[in-house]
């Protein structure tokens, strides 16, 4: 296994780890080929081969990599078998999605606990995770050692709930509200824009 | 204006847009400078300088651009103006959180009927947006010509949505299940996996 990846390798990583665990859980118990892997991707399999072997030396001539195995492999380099506690602040339907969203663990994350300012919220709990009032997210976070957090809630209150979870501690914030999001010193936001994203699919590949 | 942009230019326009777009109401009826547009997004100010000026004529010296125009013109260039219907397939709580949601209209887009095969839920309305039975899918894309679809269904029924939209006439697919799709012929997908864009933000940038 080589040590230096290229940043182009990096970024195509995720990819291939992502069509993997994509697959049946029958077809990840067996065998499968770079060529194959490429092609399902629409890529080139010398490429497929070279990244592969740049962080699994599980793969076999006229074999190809155990599939699980392969999993594992790239999960490793990529930091996936961590377990990451991440906490959600806003349980509208796009939090509630969050929270029922199983797709996180492949990842290392877990999904811990949801907040919410509305008292008919508070108390219950979504796919086996608590719903706690926002006011209690200061001490949990700081508890927990929470680093992550997910930003679900209406516009209006989102650069408040930024703020308040960079003072509890966390680090790196995914904001989906549709606002441009100010992150204090020390704290990473990632604004994710899904109207932006249906933009670029649209229009930049409407020719 | 110039007529050539270069790709670089062409992806920090959302990013300008973006921003402007989260401004208050009052500061969207004022005036605002190329200066204060960079330090906001942390850019050289140079070059959202020239950015601006590749699009827009509105730009004037010791005042900048009126914030409106600005958008507009960003926009027109980008074809927010357009107004694109979309539909959604998938009535879970992701499904309804993009009926509910508001801001894809600044970007041209309207959302105009959700389906789903739980009858539970067919008839009923989010949001003032219709929600029908999936078969309806084929005759309501083609009789109102619609190119887009966002599938919000669970993973094991992901890619036959997929498939009916690509022969309902969509030709961009915006995909949140946590299934890699394939695409039919002349049908662009993205997949959104929202897992990722978590493990970027917090592994790759945590050193």
């Amino acid at each position: 296994m080589e040590k230096n990846i290229t940043s182009q390798t990096l970024l195509r990583l995720p990819m291939y780890f992502n069509y993997l665990m994509s697959l049946s859980s029958e077809r990840k118990k067996g065998n499968i080929s770079a060529t194959a892997i490429a092609e399902a991707l629409g890529l080139n399999d010398v490429q497929v081969r070279k990244d592969l072997a740049s962080v699994s030396s599980g793969g076999r001539p006229k074999v190809g990599y155990a599939a699980s195995e392969l999993i594992s492999d790239i999960g490793k380099f990529l930091g996936f078998e961590n377990h990451d506690r991440v906490v959600v602040a806003g349980m509208g339907n796009f939090g509630r999605a969050m929270l029922e969203y199983n797709g996180f663990e492949a990842y290392g994350f877990d999904i811990v606990c949801g907040f919410d300012c509305n008292e008919k919220r508070v108390g219950s709990s979504i796919n086996g995770k608590p719903v706690r009032h926002i006011d209690e997210l200061e001490s949990f976070c700081t508890e927990n050692d929470i680093r992550i957090g997910i930003i679900t809630v209406p516009e209006t209150a989102a650069q408040e709930v930024c703020d308040r979870m960079a003072e509890s501690g966390i680090r790196f914030i995914l904001n989906f509200a549709a606002v441009h999001l100010n992150a204090p010193k020390g704290v990473t936001v990632h604004n994710e824009n899904i109207s932006l994203t249906l933009a670029m699919l649209a229009r930049c590949n409407a020719n």
